[in-house]
C-alpha cells in the first residue's frame, strides 16, 4: 500500500508516485483532507476542473480485521462548499489497499460531455476506457460491468443524478453480493460525475491480505478484536438480526425522530418502520429476503438486510434506519414497502437517500404531493432521473428544493441535510450539524449513543460532548473501520497496536489521538479558507423558534460556546 | 423629520419615537445599515420574522435639491444573505421625509398568508388595512390603489414575485407620473412579502417642503447646484436626451458588455439597443413615446422614458442601461422592442431585472429557449408570474438557476447576479462586485467613468479605485442625492453646506465622510457576522479562468489585495 495513483481526466494521463513522505501515516479520511487541502486551490467551483476527487482505503484497509475496509471518498462539496469526505462499504476499499494504491486521484475534467470508465487492473495497471453512457441506473451499470467483467470486480460507480451533476448525487460502491452500499453525502456523485468519470472497475487483487510487518501481533490483535465484536451483543447479535433499524423505536421514543419535514419528533408510524418489523417483514416473506448481510468480507457485525416484496422477491438492499427516517416518518411513510421502493429509486437513480428524503420532506410541506402519497414521491424521483427542472430541484438537495419552494423549514447545516435526529430533542447532534467541518452529519459525531449520559433535551454539556464524538469518530475514519466496532473496541491500545504490527510503527495512543485532531483542523482550515468560519456554526434560525413536540424544546446551545468548538485543549 | 415609525406585522401594532440620539445624524443607507446591525439578531432567516425592512429618505429628502428624493429600503437580503440597501427614484422618498420619517421599520411578519396595505397619512396618521390581494401586476396594483386614494399618494409595493417572496423580487416605488420606479435589487421585495405588506401608500404632505435652520444658505447652495446639473453636458442634456443607455455603445467598444449569459463583451446587435437608437426610436414612433422624463418633482436631470410601440403606445416606462444589457445582450436580444416588452414583464411581475436577465441568461444557455427567442423568454418570465416550480427557479435569481440546471458560468457575487458590466474587462467593476457588502452592484462603486484614468483591462490599481468609488457612492446613498448629480457636483463642500444649512449642524467634509466609512464598516461588520468575510471577497472561479472576447482577459486581480480593501487608511 505505497502508491498514490493520479488519475488526468482532462489529458487522460495516469501517473504513479510513491506515497510522499508527509503522507505515509495518514488514511481515510486524514489523507483525503490532506490531499484536498494542499491541492485544490482556494475558491474552487466544486464542479469544475479544480477539483479533485480523492479515493483512499483506511490505514487497516485491505487486512483480516473486521469491517475494516471502508472507502474514505473526499472532495470539496458542491453541497456544502465545504471538504467532504464520505466514508462506504463494499470491496472497493480492500481492493484498492492490496493494490497497493493508498490514494486514487482523479483530477482535471474530461472535454464536453465524454464518459470515462477507469479500470484498475493488477500492479496498478490503470486504464481509461470511453464509456457509452445512455442514462442507466446505478443496478444496471453495476450489472453491465460485471457482465463485461466478471465477478472478480469492485465497482464505484454514479447514477443519473452524478452524470447530471445534482448536488443530492451519492457514489455506489458494490459489495460482496454485488449490491450497491453508499458513499452518499456532500453531493460527491457530481464531483464525479463533473470529471466525467462514471464508473471506476477495480480488479480483485486476489486472496492474500496485506502483509503485516509485525505477523503475529497483528494476527493476535485481529483476533481478539473479531472475537470481542462477536461477544458483543450489539455488534454480535443486534445489527446482524435488526440492523440500522434497531434504534428507530427509542428514536421515536425519546422524540426526535424527523417527521412529516421535521415538523414534529415522533410518528405514529413508528413501530411499522422499527428494525424489529423489518427483521419480522423478512422472516415472514421469506424468498430473497434476508438480514445479516456483509458490505465487506470477513465483516462480523453483518448490518445489510434485503427488503423482499409480498412474493419474497427484492425490493432494496440494505435499508438502513437513515433512510427509514429520512424517506419514512420525515415523508409520513409509514410502511417498509413503501420506504424499500422509495430506497430503491434513490439507489438507482445514484442519490443520497438522506438528502433526497430531506428535500421530498421540502416538496410535500410546499404541497408538490401530500405526506404519505407513494405515487406522488414516486413521480418526483422520477423527475430526479429525468433531469427534468423540477427533478433537478429536488436532486440538488433540501436547501435549494426549499429555497426554490418557498419552504421557511429546511432542515440543513452548511447546506447538507439534517440526518434522521431532530437536533431540537437531541441537542448533541445538533452541535454536530453545527460545528461538523462536513455540515449536517449522522457520521460526524453522533450523540444518540450518549443520551443515558446527558440529557438530550438539555443545552448544558453538548459542546463537550460533540467536541468528544467528533474526535472519536475521526479515528474511525482514518482506519477505514466501520464506526459500529466502537461498541466492542475495549480501548484504543487494539487500534494503536494493529496499525503498528500492521506498519511496523511505534505510535502510542497520543500519536495516534493526534493524526485525527490534526485531520479536524485540516478540514476547518480548508473551510475558513474557503470562508466557512464559526459564525457559520449555527443551524437554521427556525430550529431556534419553532419549539418540536412532543417535547416542546428548541435548538438553543449558545452560538458562541458552538464557536469556540474548533479549539482542541 | 424626527421620527421613527415602526409597523409590527405580527402584532399590527403602530408606534412612532423620535429618532434615537445616536441616529440623528443618519440618513438614507447609513440610517437603513444602523438599524438593521444593530435590530436583526445574528443569523436571521431574511425571509423569517426577525429581519426588518427599513424605509428611509437621504439626509436630504423632501427638500428642493434636484433628485434629492431617493428613497433608501433595506434588510438582510434573502438573495445575499448579506446586508442591503437598495434606493429607488419616485416620490415616495420625498413624501416621508415630509412627514417628519427618518425610518419607516416594518417588523413582525403577518400571520398565515395575510396581506396587508399600510397607509401614511398626515401628521403620520398611519394605519394597516387588510389587502384583497389576488395576484395583481405592480401596474394593476398601482392603479387599483389610486383608484381608492386618489392622485395625491405615493405607492411603495411589491408584485407577484414578492408576494410569493422569490429572491429576485424587487420593490417598486411611484413616480410623478403614477410609473413604477424600482429598489430592485437583493430580493428586498421577497423581504417585505414575507411580512406581509403588499403596498405603502403614502399620503402626499402637500406643497411645502422642509424648512431649513438656515433658510437663505440652504436656498443659495441649492440653487447654485441645480444650475451645475442644468449646465453640465451630462447631467444637463446627455441623460434627458438618452437616458443611462447614453453609455450602452461604449461600454459595447470597450468589450465589457454582457452578452449571451457572459459569454462575450461585444455584441452583434449592441448599436440597435443603444441610447441614440432609443432616442431616435421616441422620436420617429411619437404617440405616448418620450424622453427626459422626471423621478421625482424638481429633477434637472429628467433621465426618464416612455418606450413606444409602432403604434405609439407605452410598452415600457423607464427603460434603463442595465435591462438592455442583462435582458438585452446578454439574453441575445438586439431590437428595443423586445427589450421594452420584457422589462415590462419584469416590472409588472415585480422583478429584478438585473437579476431576472442573468437568471434567464443562465436559463437560456442551460437550453430552456434559444438565445434570441424572445416568445421563449416571455414564457419563462409568465412561469414566474404564476410561481410554477420552473417560474420559482427564475425568480429565485442567477445563482439558484444556475445551480439548478447546472450551468458553470453562473455570474453572481455573493449570490446576487452581475450587472451589465463584464468583470474581465472592467476589472474596477469587478472589485467592487467582490468587495461590496452588498454583492454584485452597479450603484456601490461603479469604475464605469474611470476608465479614461485606470486602465479597465489591467489588474493593477483596481483595488485602490473601488475603494475609493465605494466611499464615495455611499455619501450620495446617505443624502438621497441621484448618483447622477456627480458628474456636476463641483466639490463636497456643496454637501456640507446643504446639510449643514438644513440641520444647522457644522459638520466639515472630513465628518460627513466619516459618516459614510462607518456606514461601510457598518455593513461589512454585519456581513462578517454573518459569517461574510474577505474570503468571500471572490467572484466565481470561472471568471478567473475563462478569457472573455474580444479582449481575451480574465479576472485576475489579486485575491488578497481585494481582501485589503475593506481597511480605510
Amino acid at each position: 500500500m505505497d502508491y498514490f495513483v493520479r488519475v488526468n481526466m482532462g489529458t487522460r494521463s495516469i501517473t504513479e508516485e510513491k506515497v510522499p513522505e508527509k503522507y505515509l501515516r495518514l488514511g481515510g479520511r486524514a489523507l483525503t483532507a490532506a490531499v484536498i487541502s494542499n491541492e485544490v486551490p482556494a475558491g474552487s467551483d466544486p464542479l469544475g476542473s479544480s477539483n479533485k476527487l480523492v479515493l483512499a482505503p483506511g490505514l487497516l484497509g485491505g487486512t483480516g480485521v473486521s469491517s475494516s475496509g471502508r472507502l474514505s471518498i473526499g472532495a470539496k462539496s458542491p453541497l456544502t462548499q465545504c471538504i467532504k469526505e464520505a466514508n462506504s462499504g463494499g470491496t472497493a476499499g480492500g481492493y484498492l489497499a492490496r493494490h497497493g494504491i493508498r490514494a486514487l486521484i482523479i483530477e482535471g475534467a474530461a472535454a464536453n460531455d465524454d464518459c470515462y470508465i477507469l479500470y484498475v487492473g493488477k500492479d496498478r495497471d490503470c486504464r481509461l476506457i470511453e464509456a457509452d453512457y445512455k442514462g442507466e441506473g446505478v443496478h444496471a451499470l453495476m450489472s453491465s460491468l460485471r457482465e463485461k467483467w466478471g465477478e472478480n470486480i469492485s465497482v464505484v460507480c454514479i447514477g443519473p443524478a452524478g452524470v447530471n451533476k445534482m448536488r443530492g448525487a451519492s457514489i455506489s460502491v458494490s459489495d460482496p453480493d454485488f449490491h450497491p452500499r453508499f458513499a452518499a453525502r456532500g453531493g460527491l456523485g457530481a464531483v464525479m460525475g463533473s470529471k466525467g468519470l462514471v464508473a471506476v472497475v477495480i480488479e480483485s487483487p486476489g486472496a492474500a491480505q496485506r502483509e503485516p510487518v509485525d505477523k503475529d501481533k497483528f494476527r493476535e490483535t485481529t483476533r481478539n478484536l473479531n472475537r470481542a465484536l462477536q461477544e458483543n451483543p450489539k455488534t454480535g447479535q443486534s445489527y446482524r438480526l435488526y440492523g440500522t433499524a434497531s434504534i428507530l423505536k427509542v428514536v421515536n421514543e425519546i422524540g426526535c425522530l424527523p417527521t412529516r419535514n421535521f415538523s414534529a419528533g415522533s410518528f405514529e408510524g413508528a413501530e411499522a418502520l422499527s428494525g424489529e418489523a423489518l427483521h419480522d417483514l423478512i422472516d415472514e416473506r421469506g424468498g430473497e429476503g434476508c438480514y445479516g448481510q456483509r458490505c465487506m468480507p470477513g465483516c462480523v457485525i453483518r448490518c445489510g438486510n434485503t427488503v423482499p416484496d409480498a412474493d419474497g422477491k427484492a425490493i432494496v438492499y440494505n435499508l438502513q434506519y437513515e433512510t427509514l427516517a429520512l424517506l419514512g416518518s420525515n415523508c409520513g411513510f409509514s410502511t417498509i414497502d413503501a420506504v424499500a421502493r422509495l430506497n430503491y429509486l434513490c439507489n438507482d437513480i445514484g442519490l443520497d437517500s438522506i438528502e433526497a428524503g430531506a428535500a421530498l420532506g421540502v416538496a410535500l410541506e410546499a404541497g408538490l404531493a401530500e405526506f404519505g402519497d407513494l405515487e406522488g414521491a414516486v413521480k418526483l424521483l422520477e423527475e430526479v432521473r429525468q433531469a427534468s427542472t423540477l427533478g433537478r430541484v429536488i436532486g440538488n438537495g433540501a436547501l435549494i428544493t426549499g429555497q426554490v419552494l418557498g419552504v421557511e423549514r429546511i432542515p440543513v447545516s452548511k447546506g447538507q441535510a439534517f440526518p434522521g435526529y431532530d437536533p431540537r430533542a437531541l441537542k448533541g447532534n445538533g452541535v454536530t450539524y453545527a460545528t461538523s467541518p462536513m455540515g449536517a452529519d449522522h457520521t460526524a459525531g453522533n450523540a444518540f449513543g450518549s443520551r443515558a449520559t446527558t440529557d438530550p433535551l438539555k443545552k448544558t454539556e453538548q459542546v463537550e460532548l460533540s467536541r468528544k464524538l467528533q474526535r472519536q469518530i475521526a479515528l474511525f475514519d482514518v482506519l477505514g473501520l466501520c464506526m459500529f466496532t466502537r461498541s466492542a473496541l475495549p480501548d484504543l491500545q487494539v487500534a494503536v497496536d494493529l496499525v503498528n504490527a500492521l506498519y511496523g510503527w511505534d505510535l502510542d495512543v497520543a500519536a495516534l489521538l493526534k493524526i485525527c485532531d490534526d485531520l479536524l483542523q485540516t478540514e476547518w482550515a480548508f473551510n475558513a479558507r474557503e470562508g466557512y468560519n464559526p459564525e457559520h456554526d449555527r443551524l437554521p434560525e427556525i430550529f431556534s423558534k419553532e419549539p418540536l413536540p412532543p417535547h416542546n424544546t428548541v435548538f438553543d446551545v449558545d452560538p458562541e460556546e458552538m464557536a469556540g468548538l474548533r479549539k482542541f485543549a
